[in-house]
């Protein structure tokens, strides 16, 4: 399983890995893919020196990228203690309220709160591309579109390709044209941030765009090896995936405490995610709990734009995650949860991509060659 | 390109395509697929049933099916006049006034305004079984899922398979238990009546769920040949199509007054559909035009359940269909639509159907075959 993709990359296969996980990246890249290493959970440029500095160590010298989330348009800049000034009573009540009502307790008295997520705002995603570019990355990928154009020089001055996400054939477009070498076309169905074009009619569209330009890769709904066949089928050069890794073994490595997360996903039907402003303050899809629930209710108040939602429940995450109640999850998560029916190590999710990506060609063969 | 789906229906391509246009399921049905006429818009059985003899004559003998609007519970029933009482004044206004600010004019003076549309009603769908029946059909198809059993037993007594639309694994389930011999997985990027799971992700779950015992066409995303090829890497047995046949020829031949729909189509991206329940009562995705786009509006009324929305609307629908303004247009469409880009004749969107699929097989087969 080969394309163009891998040669870009310095990859066997052409699939990449977008994780918060280090132990997830690393595991994925001695795997053969990319493991792609999210960075906004890194407030510390310190910190993700570190975590990169063991990523080299632990991936046999195979290829890995970093993730940021870098709005083109410089966004509200600040210290958290201005920005929370930002923030309405109103919604911190209602958060307050919510919590008490979803039976999430306090953190225990003395717990250090952690602070809240700063990886969204311009200076902290700017230092984490300053960090990168120290160790031996194979990929920026940039969460929210094309990152500012000398970020993008500042990359490529290290020999260091640049993707980027795009919901829409325009953007694609808009991306490639300011520089971006590989587009990650984001559909409908994918975790995270996502626009609302469905991957079977946004792939091809893109590929008609911008893919005698650069490499392709399809992001949304893909977990299984016939879906990566799929996306290779629509035009794609490889596949981006996310919500397949959260249901891995080497994800409780990095963080142990999230077993009732993979609790609450095994339990998921494809059904059981929505698209939502509540996380970040732009469209993302996460997985349906008590949590969104209550953000749907007719007395919620609308989520606040980027990056004060994210800071107005920062808390509220801190408290979710120690109450570890699958019922209260709050994680960005696609429809492809659907699918995870059991926690299993990353090398066998890539064994599965290898075979079913085989088995589903082999199908696709057959069904060409013969005729009535 | 052979699959089971090609012995169940006795044709030589594993495609279906819905169409309310009996030229573009003859045209279909000769160039190896199945034609499927949408039986909707006939209020008088006698009509479909003239029809039918048309496609009997002119399909070569080729197989063809019809497909019928009948939900397994019984709604509302009754004569129009009786229907027309529980539709609140509200909303009768709602219409008036939104059709005078769009700049829609009233009929002219003296023409027959056509009743509004009955097939919703379950007495007129089973009177377009009744008819259908009576001619050499190779399959009904239900759009809203499984018909009532008694309808299923009429149709197998006839030896003519029944197809039942499911927007979920469960769905999908359900109808087959209930005696459906075929599932159309309808994924939300589909035109018409649509749930929120995308093809991607469907498709793999349907097929898991019922596909060894049934096989599975894919709906929602396909006017391609490479998203055929894409549908049956996730399993499916065949690609069911609507959306991509409204921009044929031989849809004027059936409706010359579609012209100004047909630009509409032709202008629009992909992100230019909207899914909302304004159509018929229950979510359909629609071309987005000013139409939809006032229902949209905060002093819109909510739409009525089904069959009221429709009746509500069908008065609407006949002088917008008379205005020809392609910014006015109502008319259920996938997101496929963005990559519309002529008219085309129905047998040359089936040659591409086969030479894109074709390509796309041998582009997978060689990403298979190379390794670094």
């Amino acid at each position: 399983m080969r394309t163009v993709l891998c040669d870009t990359l310095g990859t066997e296969l052409p699939i990449a890995g977008f994780t918060p996980s280090e132990h997830v990246a690393a595991a994925l890249s001695r795997a053969g893919g990319l493991g792609v290493l999210g960075c906004v959970r890194f407030n510390d440029a310190e910190e993700l020196d570190k975590v990169l500095g063991w990523m080299d160590a632990n991936t046999d010298g195979k290829p890995y990228g970093v993730d940021i989330v870098m709005p083109a348009k410089v966004p509200a800049e600040g210290k958290q203690v201005d920005l929370d000034k930002l923030i309405p009573e109103e919604h911190k009540a209602f958060v307050e309220r919510t919590l008490a009502e979803l039976g999430v307790p306090e953190l225990p008295e003395g717990t250090e709160e952690r602070a809240g997520v700063l990886g969204w705002l311009h200076s902290v995603a700017r230092s984490h591309v300053e960090v990168a570019l120290e160790h031996r990355i194979a990929l920026i990928a940039n969460a929210l579109g094309s990152p500012p154009p000398d970020v993008i020089g500042q990359a490529h001055e290290h020999g260091v390709p640049v993707a980027a996400l795009a919901g829409t054939a325009e953007h694609a477009a808009r991306h490639v044209a300011g520089g971006v070498d590989i587009v990650v076309a984001q559909g409908y169905e994918a975790g995270g941030h996502t626009g609302e074009i469905a991957s079977m009619v946004l792939l091809p569209e893109v590929v008609d765009a911008v893919g005698d330009r650069v490499p392709v890769l399809a992001a949304g709904g893909i977990g299984s090896g016939r879906q990566v066949a799929a996306a290779l089928a629509l035009g794609a050069a490889g596949a981006w995936t996310g919500s397949v890794w959260l249901a891995t073994r080497e994800y409780l490595e990095t963080m142990p405490e999230s077993e009732a997360m993979q609790q609450a996903l095994l339990a998921a039907t494809s059904a059981d995610t929505v698209r939502t402003r509540i996380y970040t303050g732009k469209p993302a899809r996460l997985l349906k709990t008590r949590w969104t629930e209550a953000w749907a209710r007719p007395d919620a108040p609308e989520p606040l734009p980027m990056p004060l939602q994210n800071l107005l429940v920062s808390g509220a995450h801190n408290r979710i995650h120690a109450a570890a109640d699958p019922s209260v999850v709050s994680m960005p998560a696609g429809q492809v949860i659907g699918g995870l029916h059991e926690v299993r190590a990353v090398a066998d999710v890539v064994a599965e991509l290898r075979t079913g990506f085989d088995a589903a060609v082999g199908r696709l063969s057959t069904i060409r060659d013969t005729t009535g």
